[in-house]
Order: C-alpha cells, then structure tokens, then sequence
C-alpha cells in the first residue's frame, strides 16, 4: 500500500498521528526493543480519541470524571506513552520516553497502573485490560447511582487487538457488559488481520461483527487510518445506549515498509534503517525525539481540552451537600467510612460466645453482609455460586435497569470477575468482593496476580477449601491451591481456623489497600477454637500460639491453619495427657506472620521444639517452619471422592497421626 | 407441566430415559449428597444417542474407533454412571451405583477419567470437558488421516450445560472447532435455561444459536424432552461437514415437582419424598434400584449394539499390512517408536562439545524438531508464540483442508491448548506438545491440573522463564510459577540449566506416561554447564552434584535450577577461590529428586554444609532443601523492566552475593 503524507502546513489529526508514530519509532529504536506494531497501526485511531473526545486535563490526570483509557494490547505500550507525553503529563516527560524499557523509567515494556501519569492499569497479559474496562464501566454506573450526573458520568474506553479478542476472558466480559448494557462503555478493535504468528485467518473465522451484536453490541466498522471516520463512529458511539465495538480496518506497522502488514511488525526489531525508510514514505523530516512547534503545541491543547470541564465538574462538586462531597471524597481516598470496625468488633464478640461451629463461608458470608450495611461501597459477586457460598444475602444484583444494585450476577465466569474486579478497584469508589470456590481460583489466577502487581486491594473470598468438601471429589479439593495462591507476590492468603479468626480476616482484608487478600472458608463446620474475648487481632500477627504448653516447658509445638487447627487442638490433648508439654500455633497468614520480627517468630514457632504442620494440603512452604527434621500432616497426592470423616481417616489427617509424628521427633 | 408417562408394555426411548431418572435419583438419594438436575432433565438426550447413535461395545469400552462421549457437565456425574450401567459396562455394576460417592468406589462426585470404565475424561470443572472434545476431534481427523476410514473413523459428542458455555474456554474451543472444521464434533446442549443462581437470563443475553452459526457450526434447536427429535437432529448433524450443536430445550429436574425447572434442581438435595412423588409424577412403580425385565434388556442391547460392528473393525484392522497394524497397535499402547532414543543421545553429544550459550527455548524448539522427525504422533502448537519459541519449525499446520498437518494454530488460546492436549491425550494414539510464555500458564493453570489428576501425559513447554526475559517487565516475568507448578501433586516441573540438561527434559518428557510434565525454558542464551559426555541422563535423578568441592571436604553446598546454575558456578569460583571447598547442585526437578532414596538425597544435599539456593524465583519450597538456616538468592517480588544484566543486579542475584550468604554462615 502506498501512503499518502501531508506537506501542506495545518495540522490535522494525520499529521498528528504521525507524531505519535515517529516518537514511538525513536523510543523503540532507541530500547533495542518493544512492539513496534501497535503505535504504527493505532495512531489515527488513538488520535481521533484523544483529540476529539476522550475527557481528560493532562495537567490533573487523577480527576475523578476523566474517561478512562486502557490500552489493552498492552505490548503496544508505546502507543500509550507517546500520548501521554505528548498530551503534556508531567511524569511522562522526554526523559521517560527516551529510557523506555529502562530500569527505573516510567515506561516499562508494559504499561504498569501508575494513574499519576496516565496508565490506568496494568496491560499486557491479553484480554486484562478488555475485562478491566467492563470493571470500571460497572464502577461508573454504580457511583453515578449514588452521585448524579454532575459528579460521576464518564466513558470508559479500551484499545483492542486480535488477541485480547481470542482470550476466553473476552467472551465472557463482551457477555456481561452487553447483559448489562453498559452504554458509556467504547472497545476500540484494532482490526489490522494480524498477529505475530501470521494473518489472524489462520485461527479466526468468527465474524466479530456479527459476535459483538449477538452480544447487545452496538458496532460500527471503519477505516482505521481516517480520523475522521474514527471520530466520528466514536460520537455515534456515545449516542447509543449500548456497549460500543468499533471496529477500525488498519495496518500493522502502518509506515515502516518492511514490515508495515506483516507479522514482523507486532514484536520484531526495527532499526534506524527502518524509520529512515519511514520519514522517506510518510515525509516525516524531522530528528529523532523532535517534534515541530506547531504538532507540540496541537498535542499540549489536545492534553488541555478539558481543563475548563474539569473546572466546571469541580465547581459542581464544591456546590455539593456537605454531607454528599464528604462522602465522595471519602470514596476517592479509599477510606472506609466510620464505625465499620465495630461490625467486626461485634462479631468477635458474637462468634466468641457461640458455641457453634460454623462452616467457614457461612461466617464469611456473614462477615460480608453485616459489612456491606456499614460500606456502601462493597460491590459483591459469586459466579454461580451464591448459594453455595451465601455471599449475596440481602443484596439486590446490579442489572441493565438498576444501577443502585450491588451484586453482580456474573455468570460462571470467575475470570471476568477477577479482571472486573480489578477494574473497579483501580477505577477508585468501589470496594470489590468476589466469592468462589477455590479450585476455581485457577480460572481467574492471573487477576490475582495483577491486583498484587499493582498494589491494588480486592478481596477475593475462596471457599471449598480443602478434601473438607468430601463427595464431590478431588476435581473440586483443592490441595496445591494455598501454596499456589502464597507463592504470588505482595497477595495475602488468610485462612482462618474459626468464626472469630474469619471476622479478624475480614477486618485484616478490609484494612488493606496496597494488595489484595484471598480469605480462604471451609465448607463444612469449624469448631470454635477462640474462646477468650479480646479486642486486638491475633490474626494481624499471621501467626499466634493459640493454646500454649502446659505442664512444663514446650517440647512440642504444632502449627496449623484453617479447619485443621482443631486436628493440632486435639492432637495436643493426646500428648498433654502423654506428659509432652505442647503449644498449638494457628497461622492464619504466612505473609503477615514473616512481617513480624525475628524474635516474635522464634517465639511462637518454639526453636528447639519438636514442630510439626498440619494442613489438609501438600507440604510445599512448609519446610519454612517445621524445618527439614519437622513433620508434617497433610497431603501428598490429590483427594478423593467420599464422605468427610472417611477421607480425613484415609489421608491420615487425624489427631492420632500428628501425634505421632511428634513423638517419633521426642 | 404436567408430564405424561407411558404406561403400555412396550418399551421405547421415553421409558429407557425414566430408568435412567429413577436410577440416577435412587443413587442421589441413597448417597445424600449429588447434582440430580442433570440426570433427570438430560435423560432423554442421553437415551437417544446412547440407544441410536453411539457407536460403542459395552463389552469392549476402550475399543479404539469407538465414539467418544463427554459428559462435560461433570456435576451431573450420574446421568453417566446410569447409562454406562445400564449398558452394561462390567466395572460399572450396581454396586458402583450403590455406592455413589463413597470412597474408593467408580463412581466419584465428578466424573473421573477411567476408561476401562467407560469414563472418557474428568469433567466437572467447567468447560474442561467440552474443550477435551474437541482435542479429542483433533485426534480422530489426524489418526483418520494415517490409517484411513477403515480403522478411525469416529464421532465425538460431548454433553453440555449452560455453566460449560458461559466459562471463557468455551469460546476458545468453539471458534477453533469452528475454524478447523470438525465435523465429527457434536455437542448436545442441554438447554434448560437455569443455574445453581437462577435463571441464565440473569447472567446471559447472548443467542447460542447465533454464536455457534458465527463460529461456522451446523446448529439445530430441538426438544429435549423428545428423543425421537434428538435422535433425528442427531443424524443430521453427522450428515453435516461441521461441528454441529444441538440444542436441546430441557427442563432441569424433570419429573420431580419440587424442583422441576427450579435453581434447587442443579445441586440441591433430594429426599425420599420427591423420588415418591416423582414416581406418582412418572408412573414409575418399581423399588429404587430395581428396573422391569423389558427395560434392563432394551438397555443391555444399547449397550451390546456395536459389537458386530467392532467385530467388523476388528477383521478390517486384522486385514492391514503387517507394519501398519504394528504401527497402529503402537500408538494405541502409546510406546514410541524404536529408536527415538539415538535423537536425545545425539543431541546430548553435540551440545556436550558444543561452546554455545543458546537460549534454553532454542534447544526446546531443537529438540522438538529432531523428536518430530522419529515421532510422527507427535503433535505442536504454541498459541502464537511460533516466532517467540520456535517451536514450529518444521511441520505444517493442521487445517480443515490438510489433516495430515502436525502444528495446530491455536490462536492466542491458551486454555484452549492445554485442555485440547488433555483430550488428544486421552483419546490415544497422539503426543502432544504445547508452548507458551510461562506466564501464560496461569491461562491454562486448570488443565495441568486436570492431567496431573488423570495421570496422563502431556509435554508443557513454558518459555521466558524469569527476570531474564529483561525489558518486557514485570507482566511477563514469570516469579511465583516454579513454586505453584511444584505444588501441583503428580507434575513434574523440569528446569534445564543447560542443552544437555534440556535433552534430559525432553528424554524425561518422552519416557513419562502416568503424568504432565513442564519444561521451563529460558529466553536468555544460558551458558553450556554439562562439559563431559555422558550417555546416562543425569537429570532423571532430579539433582545431582554437578561440581563437586576442591580442595578438601566440601562445606558448602550451592543448590540451583536453570539459568541460576551458572551463577552457582561462578559463586563456587570466588569461594573456591576463599578457600573454601563448594559443590554446586543442580536441580532440573523438586519432584524427580524427591524420589531418590534418603543416602543419595543426603548425599547430594551436603549434610552438615552451609547450603545456599540460587534461583531467580520465590523461595516458596526451597527452605526444605537449604533448611531454616540456609540461605536463598533469588526474588522476593514481582520484576522489572530493564537490561538483563541490570536486572540481575538489581535484584542481587550474582555470585558476589551468593558467596556472601555462604561466608556469612560459615
């Protein structure tokens, strides 16, 4: 294809979208490295969007009623990061474009969650940044519900490859917000035929068009290399009730003749031979990083369009209530409104006089429903499962006809609740729960990882947490999952041994705003093991010697987490009455237990005692803190279908057995 | 609705369907605990296929050119277990039944994969089954291709709810059936239009009809509840060159009243008093687990329908030339071929006298290549990352138009890779082999799980495996995945340091029946480590000394994987260097290593030595190898973007500080 470059001197979107290509060319020239594809081929769309109608002040890139722009086919990274410089955010200076890809620069391959500087979450892994989006459309219509149009009323809008679109996870959040109708919210497809194995005919057949409206999809399908066409499908766009496709024809590596429509474009090497080559085609004629006054400055008024709105939304926000801009502004910082500890002060009090033994997603359930009364903000969702888990109680769903809802009726789509989730969250205004069984957590792991990527809290409630469950067998006990889940950096797995430990998890997940927490509920009744009132959380140490040595000085210490604390309880029956003086510890959090310090955790771990764990789970971690002389009661393989007792007895998670593993160490 | 029994003496599909009613309940009930809204609203479904289209021997149930039959709505697992008794299947008798969900019996919560008993794959988290159908249908076509219609030629079914659907894998599979045009691939929906929530259209707008037409699928719309109907849709989508979807209109918890088309039916539980009510319902007068003579019989010819016709198969693979019935009897044992072993032994001298620092992913996609040419059921894919992992190379894709292709474009379809492996696998005669970024695995995490519990094989190369994929940052740096992969039980999780080590990953991967395994594969060049030549695989004993201590008795012990080995080795250079006598372990794999005895373990680990492990990971598992003292290199965070060497230093992983933990310990 032969491309037509301007020369005449107005500056319009093409010459525009040029700056964004040849800052991009440098940057990646400059890395050794990147995706060249993207920036090339999305350009004129990304510039129709910024300069015409994304809602956006460069110079206040948090402002709560901005659009949201998530650039989704996040290996295109520089596509973004040449927008935000050249929109004039501040922390998205020449500097940073020019260490792209450098330890240290804002401009890491992938765009990672940095609202400050325009990246409003974290992209790369396909299909993330799409269900991210449907999050954050949700977030919108919800906080409009409490707020009104003059406060909250923004579009949500993601850039799209083929590949996100192929994920599984796309199909479950295109359902959802066209289920939902979420109508300010635009994808933006990049439709260049193209991945990095080849022309996407050798592996799509489907018509998206027709995918997007079998969905309740308003689409519209447009050249992507007009501008002006793209601007004005995004207008109509806005117009419709509808989520919006917009399905934009363009070329890969639009420019660069060697690769421009070829699969090298999307994450091969270009050189200085290859922008030469570009400034001949497109009559690009200026230096590496250098832009002409009169492109700057078009981009700086595009990055400043809308400061006067945004002064206006500030104006509409002062006039408030008192009582109405507190509460926003409340929101915003992601505080917690007063009072809410008492919830869990209460339950504490509560669950410590009962004697009864509650299932742990009972109490979980609890926990949520007496918070959501106290937090507004608490948003919750348990695909499919909200009888299993009893985690929508009182909540009415959020549908297509009510925005004040607060449960969302997500499907059997755990992965899409994840990213969801973590829409929501980095969108600000909403706290996000979401409930299901944790075998199923694998469905949706790569949202955890994110959140944790991000710094973002989520509280992720995961139930079925063991061969606990007993007949529904061993595709649904999960065995490596708490491993799994505490190997992932910066999250929390918090699994409480009883009612009283599960409003501690509670209070511990609510508290945190740099990560997220999994709390991790058994199906079948835990026996209380807390039975002294106290106001403090011993949970919050991650570790704690529940029942200390009686009878002389410790020589046994067992460790246990969950419904197998009461396993260690009745174990040190067995040995107290064999004269071995010994201390039950209940680890609900190992993240929150290596936190404390040295001598604290040598304290409670008992140095020089026989220790062993117990965990209805395989050993892996726990080495951490029985040692390699330690034992260990759990599991070795996988489960089993059988009732409970039967299976307890089976993989040898007695009260006997723990027993004797210690004394076989005395 | 009022629902109309038969009550004449003969016996037709209707009365089959209610024996598979009353059983399924009588189990349900007799187990207090099992899904009763799938048996009893998909019975008559199942009858018509079971009675008039399966080809199948109950007498014979891994007879190769059967048809397969999924049951991906694993819940509902006693529908299955009804047919499979009612035909007949030996390791299916009326004990099994009676003992639903008790441990040690066939006949578990969820279906498990046990094909002598006629269960062809572990469902029940969903959407694993119907993806494995389709893997499944990829097997057929490419064994249909080798040895022609005479010998394979077989229909796929699998049976699906509206959960199956909904999960993002579904549309993964149904746009690649669609697209490679499977025609022997049907799937029966059981369209009841209710959930464990409620009602779908609480959580579903999308038209399935549209969807699967949109996908190239033949589609019909029948009633479910006539299996004349089912059975004629049945015909006509064999008839069809694509893969067809019936959709069958149901009512969920037929013929109880209680729970007729109510959420109660998916997995509430059922009490004598609704199997009373549904045989006044149903007319049905028989004691539980008692059926009519007339009715036992017509199922019993069900099941023996297909003996003449595998009688005649049997004659047609008797009658084959010598070398292709071996050939063919081979691949049904799932040996390999004589000789594949001279490739690893090959590869393993020329890498040996090699100087090369190649990237272990090249020596993966090396090995790959030279496997393929001796190993011609060896089928690839890597969901657009050919470029990224090379491994394609040399073999054609696998198309709707060339079934004698071995590379399958997966699209960016990860979970639909992995659980489409699962299915080639159980369905014989295929070696499949799947590549991705290991990030990426957590896309498809389910289905290294769903293999490791079947015990079956399959090959999981996990490419760019660390920090040292540099500037793509921390989205695709892989930190936590050795630690979670090592929690799956019965994974083995192989971590070359080297190409020598690699062709000992790929010899071990090729030897394994009763398991996954994970290659994990660096991008960056590693630097060759294995300088003697040696025909034994050194890897298979998990870790081994690699270089022993110098200069007196060894005290120090450094214990690493992959790219971290060489770091070992030059730390051991600077403590050697200190006079102090250091061996350096490597250690491709925790699971191979466990299984040597306790003197080589102890051996190999240096008792009594400071111990230090070197791994550009978590340290999640490495404390039962280097103890509660001994000390760990490697992350204890997420990554970052940048040069690899700054990242390295950045996090501290060198010698310098691997060193350091040694002498500060000695």
């Amino acid at each position: 294809m032969n491309i037509q470059s301007k020369t005449n001197g107005t500056v319009d979107m093409r010459d525009m979208a040029q700056a964004i290509r040849f800052l991009s060319m440098d940057a990646i020239v400059r890395a050794q490295d990147g995706h060249p594809g993207t920036p090339l081929g999305g350009a004129d769309i990304a510039t129709a969007l910024f300069t015409r109608h994304l809602k956006f002040d460069a110079a206040a890139p948090e402002w709560p009623d901005r659009d949201r722009f998530v650039h989704s086919a996040g290996h295109g990274s520089m596509l973004l990061y040449s927008l935000l410089h050249l929109c004039g955010y501040e922390e998205m200076g020449i500097d940073e474009i020019r260490n792209f890809r450098v330890l240290g620069s804002n401009t890491a391959g992938h765009p990672e969650y940095h609202p400050s500087a325009g990246i409003e979450t974290t992209t790369g892994p396909l299909g993330q940044g799409i269900a991210n989006a449907v999050g954050m459309a949700v977030a919108e219509r919800i906080l409009n519900h409490r707020f009104g149009d003059d406060i909250v009323d923004h579009y949500t809008y993601a850039y799209t490859g083929d590949g996100c679109l192929m994920e599984g996870i796309a199909a479950e959040v295109i359902a959802i917000a066209g289920h939902l109708k979420l109508g300010k919210l635009v994808f933006l497809w990049d439709d260049n035929r193209m991945t990095d194995d080849g022309p996407t005919d050798q592996a799509v057949s489907e018509d998206q068009v027709v995918r997007f409206e079998n969905n309740g999809w308003h689409v519209q399908s447009v050249d992507g290399h007009d501008p002006e066409a793209v601007a004005a499908a995004i207008a109509a766009a806005k117009q419709d009730d509808r989520p919006s496709m917009i399905a934009c024809r363009t070329f890969i590596g639009y420019g660069v003749p060697r690769i421009q429509n070829d699969r090298a474009a999307h994450g091969g090497k270009i050189t200085t031979e290859d922008t030469d080559a570009a400034r001949e085609n497109l009559g690009w004629t200026h230096a590496p990083f250098e832009l002409p006054g009169d492109l700057a400055q078009a981009w700086h008024n595009a990055g400043a369009r809308g400061a006067s709105e945004r002064e206006a939304w500030q104006a509409r926000l002062d006039a408030l209530p008192a009582a109405d801009r507190a509460e926003f502004d409340r929101l915003m910082r992601g505080e917690l409104p007063e009072g809410w500890e008492q919830v869990i002060l209460d339950a504490k009090r509560r669950y410590t006089e009962s004697d009864e033994a509650k299932p742990g997603i009972r109490a979980s359930g609890e926990m949520l429903s007496a918070l959501a009364d106290v937090i507004p903000e608490l948003i919750s969702g348990a695909p499919d499962l909200e009888a299993a888990t009893q985690h929508k109680r009182q909540m009415r769903p959020f549908t297509r006809d009510d925005r004040g809802g607060r449960y969302i009726h997500y499907g059997v789509r755990e992965h899409a609740m994840g990213a969801m989730m973590n829409g929501m969250t980095v969108h600000g205004g909403i706290r996000s729960v979401g409930t299901t069984f944790l075998v199923f957590s694998d469905y949706m792991r790569h949202t955890l990882r994110v959140a944790a990527l991000m710094r973002v809290p989520g509280v992720f409630v995961f139930s079925h947490d063991s061969i606990g469950i007993g007949k529904n067998g061993p595709t649904h006990q999960p065995v490596e999952y708490l491993a799994s889940l505490r190997a992932i950096p910066n999250m929390w797995v918090l699994r409480p041994a009883d009612a009283v430990e599960m409003a501690e998890a509670w209070d511990l997940a609510m508290r945190r705003s740099d990560g997220p927490v999994s709390i991790i509920c058994s199906r079948q009744p835990l026996d209380p093991v807390r039975r002294t009132q106290e106001d403090e959380n011993l949970s919050a140490r991650g570790g704690y010697v529940l029942a200390e040595a009686e009878g002389g000085a410790r020589r046994a210490t067992l460790l246990a987490t969950g419904s197998e604390v009461s396993v260690a309880l009745a174990a040190r029956d067995l040995l107290q009455a064999q004269r071995v003086p010994t201390a039950v510890v209940s680890m609900p959090s190992w993240e929150l237990f290596e936190a404390q310090d040295a001598a604290y955790r040598r304290e409670v771990l008992g140095d020089g005692t026989v220790r062993v764990g117990v965990e209805a789970a395989v050993r892996l971690g726990w080495d951490r803190y029985v040692g390699m002389e330690g034992g260990f009661v759990g599991m070795s393989g996988f489960g089993a279908s059988g009732d409970v007792a039967d299976l307890y007895r089976h993989f040898g998670i007695t009260a006997e057995r723990v027993a004797e593993e210690v004394t076989a160490r005395l």
